[in-house]
């Protein structure tokens, strides 16, 4: 059997690759699910998979605390997978979890860059102060956690390779942000399904950071961009925004396209992703850690849209 | 003289014309600063229009409590224009309003639409939501209060006809969420920062809600596209996005083109910003009450990218 698990946004983006992989797994799977979610036709499909797949579903709400406690208190383990607008909703897990009083391990909602290593701008940075101080209320409460720093997810960076509103990777010109030389991180979603939940019940990861970077998928700008052309034996016209115009777009721009941009801006000027070396004492590599998953590489993941 | 208007996120996308606008309006006009934001490069030449147009610059932050009262008590006004990811931070203006205890008007940051009276799902809800609790803090402390719901921004909507990524109307092909006869309001940022600044002085508009409505700026999204049409003589493909299928997209959309789609449901497909009739006991309509405005029309706006 082994440790229950239980997902908060399990619906969401990333948050259901982490109940399938969780369901996968073995583990005895929860999802907390709102009574309207569970009717919702725009979720219906999933609903439908989870169901297939074993998943037990608890009603309850973030802004409910007793369904929270309740749905806590039949789990070991809390994963958190709620979307960018509801990073603060978290306290409510966390005052959940206190008043629970049995959880073994809590995974808030990070999915993206280290950020205690952040050296992003606004907006965006409006965004990563908040789980930095998630992460602080985490501890202050000695609740045991893991980060899942999985950065770049593949369906949001490579499936267009960041061209807004491109539904496919460009074939005649792109947008490079910088210099095209700083590395940056792209893992496919499934796989950081997987590394989260073997992460979520892991003695090694107890108190840590998870780096999902495994070695075939560092990538610069540069490097992905020629590693298409020779897929689709064509070359593209380059056209690159340096670091001021970066800055300036992201002033002047509404939102959400300056959010975007203030991404792209740390992690590929600011090199966000790779500019510092893991420090043992706080992080543990996923690669490294679980060489049994057989990651999808950048390489093979672009190959579809050749 | 006339009051003294504050400006507080008076660098962001919006709050910049609203700053220009008081200036222009013979209002002692003061934008709260941060220290960091008057030396940085990528706001050097707004702080410098700032500074010609007279703004008195006040250092604070919101996260500094005695900056925030001290430049609130020099002021009658404050006018928060704050980025979408910073709604939540308005609670320190409004304690620092009360501790000041001298304004006579408090407009937070909402320039979108009535989120009263708002259907929208999430991701975007979740912000929406967050401005809603907000109204009903404010109104809780008894702060005399504005809201102006400006509805779309020119700049955001008309720019690329929010085709994602595209830098101008399109001139091919467009994709129109739902059946495209849903009623929009789009208006250009110089009119929201003129109505914005009347309306915060105004005693018609004391504890109202302000609609940007102008009727010239009301427009479906077919209406637009045959506008556009008949400028550049060409015939558009459409490619409608029925509602089932965009509420599919978001769910399955990541970060932050979930949240731009979202903004496109309430808008395009629920009709949010044109649903209702304005109830005369709580809004007023900013052409009505200002017709010496000049308002720029969306025929006029689109004109330029002929």
């Amino acid at each position: 059997m082994g440790e229950k698990i239980l997902i908060i946004g399990g619906t969401g983006y990333i948050g259901k690759f982490v109940v399938e992989a969780s369901a996968k797994s073995g583990h005895p799977t929860f999802a907390l699910m709102r009574e309207a979610s569970l009717s919702d036709p725009a979720k219906s499909e999933l609903v439908e998979t989870f169901k297939k797949s074993g998943v037990t579903f608890l009603t309850g709400d973030l802004n409910d605390h007793e369904s929270l406690v309740k749905a806590i208190k039949q789990v070991d383990v809390v994963i958190s997978t709620v979307g960018f607008m509801q990073i603060a909703d978290q306290y409510k897990i966390i005052a959940a979890i206190k008043e629970a009083g049995n959880v073994k391990r809590f995974l808030p909602s990070e999915f993206g860059n280290d950020l205690d290593r952040c050296r992003a701008v606004d907006p965006i940075n409006q965004n990563f102060q908040l789980k930095v101080q998630l992460r602080r209320a985490i501890e202050a409460e000695g609740i045991p956690y893991t980060y899942i720093v999985c950065n770049l997810f593949a369906g949001y960076a490579l499936s267009n390779f960041l061209q807004l509103g491109a539904t496919a990777p460009p074939r005649d010109k792109i947008v490079i942000p910088g210099d095209g030389n700083v590395k940056a991180v792209f893992n496919e979603e499934h796989d950081i399904g997987a590394y989260t939940v073997k992460a979520s019940v892991d003695p090694r990861t107890l108190n840590k950071i998870l780096y999902i970077k495994p070695p075939h998928n560092i990538y610069s700008f540069n490097e992905l961009v020629a590693c298409w052309e020779k897929k689709i034996g064509n070359t593209l016209e380059k056209i690159y925004v340096a670091e001021d115009e970066l800055l300036k777009q992201i002033e002047e721009s509404p939102m959400p396209v300056n959010v975007i941009l203030s991404i792209n801006h740390c992690i590929f000027v600011k090199g966000d992703q790779t500019y510092f070396e893991i420090d043992p004492a706080v992080g543990v590599e996923a690669s490294q850690l679980y060489p049994d998953v057989k990651y999808t590489t950048v390489d093979e993941y672009i190959t579809q849209f050749v």
